[in-house]
């Protein structure tokens, strides 16, 4: 499964930051229920490679981790089950340690340099962050401009009354947050 | 004929997306004409270096290529005839092959990192894109006190209105855009 | 002395450009009898190195060095007696060179990847610029929240007026400006 496919399964990628271990299943139950089977579980919290690894057990769901900044980060996700990485931002390290690993990989980016770093490494699917912060969908718009190949899922900023303006930038295929999870 | 000078040739630097190749002297014949003589042809359509080719047999042209993001696209670009190049980020990688070239090079930037990577490699002439959506002459204004020898070339987002309002800073040399062609 | 311990000194640290070495001392005494002893001196005029070096003499006055963007002013900066070292973003090749020389050094950030280049390189302790023109407080919250171990200190367009609510964030350790000596 490529990192295109997953952000293909659907227009919203729920990013989870968990403290308890016990409510990983019934919540990943109830988005994927809801038509949400890629799901983002944060490395900002103790328990969130076990709660990762409990939402994985959930029938249908893609469960991989965010908030990836380090290669012993990326093992222990993998290790862990992940199936696919988040990353906030791109680094030739750690893009060059995802590659290596076969692991679908969704790195951030903010700018054109990001972008081009991510091009020369033979990736072209980018987590857009923190997209409201980094100018939003004028940003976005300026930026996806110069680069015909490149797709994005924009995180950071975004609710359910602007998902679909988001969303319907040609560039744009689906779009994290936590609004969902929250409400 | 260096980057600064081409950046001096006037205070405007037409970014052209050009698709039928026919249309692209007459247009390079107009802009010369009105006193824009560095064009920028991007890399954006199928027939762009074949336009870029046609645009510099026009008389006082002096044209070059756009939306360059990789090696290939740069060897192309000059084969093709481009006396400069413009990028719409800086990596180490596209400025080292720019620089072994000896193309004048305008790649662009928008963060402090981003120019001292310039700074780094010998380069102090830059791209501010996409200059509206990364915060405008606020944020050039900042970005710019730092580095001393550096100098702008705004490019995204300007228009016939604010052109004047970029051009009055200090670090600009010119500006880029497309809205005169469009009009 | 880190540079951890440097941010704590204080709430503000002063951010000077400076023309008239005869005005440093006077200016230096004042800052650190209103309780700015951190001192930030940039590289930006001739006279800023025999400046900091004046400062460095007013006891219980830490001065650093700023707009430090190659190695070779960082060797200048420290021969002249700069006790931490402050740079408009980060390079490896700088971050590098800071780490080497074993300097309390605080690197500009503005994005994820700036962020996590840092992280690569054992540093967390970070200057957000422009912090205004970046984003504001929103994309510091925004930039800041996958990072745990981060701390900040955003320089940039803050105000004494808006000072209070940059410190009130949880990664914020101390904010620069230059409010202080103008008014």
């Amino acid at each position: 499964m490529t990192i295109d496919v997953i952000m293909r399964l659907g227009p919203i990628i729920p990013v989870i930051v968990i403290d308890d271990v016990a409510a990983a299943r019934p919540l990943a139950e109830r988005l994927v229920a809801a038509g949400m089977v890629a799901l983002e579980v944060t490395l900002r919290t103790p328990t969130a490679l076990e709660a990762m690894a409990e939402m994985a057990r959930v029938p249908g769901a893609i469960v991989g981790a965010g908030t990836v900044v380090s290669e012993a980060q990326l093992d222990a996700a993998i290790d862990a089950g992940a199936q696919f990485i988040v990353s906030p931002g791109l680094t030739e390290r750690l893009g060059c340690a995802a590659i290596e690993r076969g692991i679908p990989y969704l790195p951030g980016v903010a700018t054109a340099a990001d972008i081009m770093r991510g091009l020369d490494l033979g990736l072209d699917r980018f987590k857009f962050f923190p997209a409201v912060a980094s100018g939003g969908i004028p940003a976005l718009t300026a930026l996806a401009a110069p680069f015909a190949t490149a797709r994005f899922c924009p995180t950071g900023g975004i609710t359910a009354a602007t998902a679909p303006d988001w969303l319907a930038l040609p560039s744009v295929v689906c779009v994290g947050g936590s609004w969902m999870i929250a409400g």
